[in-house]
């Protein structure tokens, strides 16, 4: 299969969330008008992204939703999953940690890097945490192909340059600064702002 | 103006990042396909999003920054700011308050609220923390009409309920679980794992 567009992945994403939710409702069959609705976007919207996988269901009874969320699991994830480094220990990075562990995804965390003496040392949810100059030599040493960055925004363009320089190849940027990096790096990037931005906007349109 | 499309209104707070970036870095004018470059979009996109607010720049020299950045707050701020809650005081709840308190952002939280008494009348960043019994109190006498939901994802229908009596108009949902809300009540939904799960494919994938 071709690699899929971004937006699609991320609704992928958050169809399976949705998908999951329902299975846990007792629900087994699901028309794409009822997850459009859950998602709030257009029911083609989501008969698009499900065909470009490949999948259709019938027009009696919809998806079959436990066969969807295997078929984007399969798209989505690695058999043997995928490791991540966290850097920057603070509310978020161990947000982050937590959010994870709890979750028991196929993505996990297996390294933190801080500069704190405070925190250095200390595990997080089996997580350990390094001191920042050790960055390089874990995420050589772990194979770690995904860094997540939650440090003060200053430093993170720094970060990233030494996550590249280390064999990082997708971040995830969490901090307000945005960042570069050589092509064959996936950058996301997520500002919390954002978020609250477009909820103050319809909140103050009401 | 009429109500904007909620991407639009994404779109927007990215801009406005990016932009400002820009304007540090000395840069007065800008053209579509430079801001479509930032943020990995097309230049039609952002033309069209420009064009809505009603914006254009000249051939020869692009957009004016600081008018761009003027009017997008025009659009997104209000003048006397826009006052918030949040619910759940763990990482991602103190996360948040630290985060919007270095920003100096016009959205303020002004109330945070747990069961936890080790969090329960602490403040954090200037943020009194109350106990989640006062929730409609609160929210009533300051009238705060913006909810963050940080809490363990069971509990969030209930939280959610519980602001939408108490008259709030906008809420984020910080949880991996799906929330619904009535029609004047406006939701943004954040998972963390999408955005993460969207670099795993794309590293997966190269």
């Amino acid at each position: 299969m071709e690699t899929l567009p971004d937006k699609t992945v991320e609704r992928l994403s958050q169809y399976r969330r949705s998908l999951n939710n329902q299975l846990a409702k007792g629900k087994e069959h699901i028309f794409s008008h009822e997850i459009a609705n859950l998602l709030h976007i257009t029911s083609v919207q989501v008969r698009r992204d499900i065909m470009l996988i490949g999948y259709s269901g019938t027009l009696r009874k919809g998806y079959d939703i436990k066969e969807l969320v295997h078929l984007i699991g399969v798209i989505l994830d690695t058999d043997q999953g995928q490791k991540i480094a966290v850097i920057g220990m603070g509310n978020i990075g161990k947000g982050f940690i937590h959010y994870l562990y709890e979750k028991r995804s196929k993505l996990k965390i297996v390294a933190a890097f801080d500069i704190n003496p405070e925190k250095i040392d200390k595990t997080y949810a089996d997580v350990y945490c390094y001191h920042l100059d050790k960055l390089e030599e874990i995420i050589q040493n772990e194979n770690i192909k995904i860094g997540i960055i939650t440090t003060p925004p200053l430093v993170a363009p720094e970060i990233a340059n030494k996550l590249v320089n280390a064999g990082i190849k997708g971040i995830l940027n969490y901090t307000p600064k945005p960042l570069s990096v050589p092509d064959d790096v996936y950058l996301e990037e997520y500002d919390m702002i954002t978020s609250l931005e477009k909820v103050a906007y319809f909140v103050k349109e009401k």
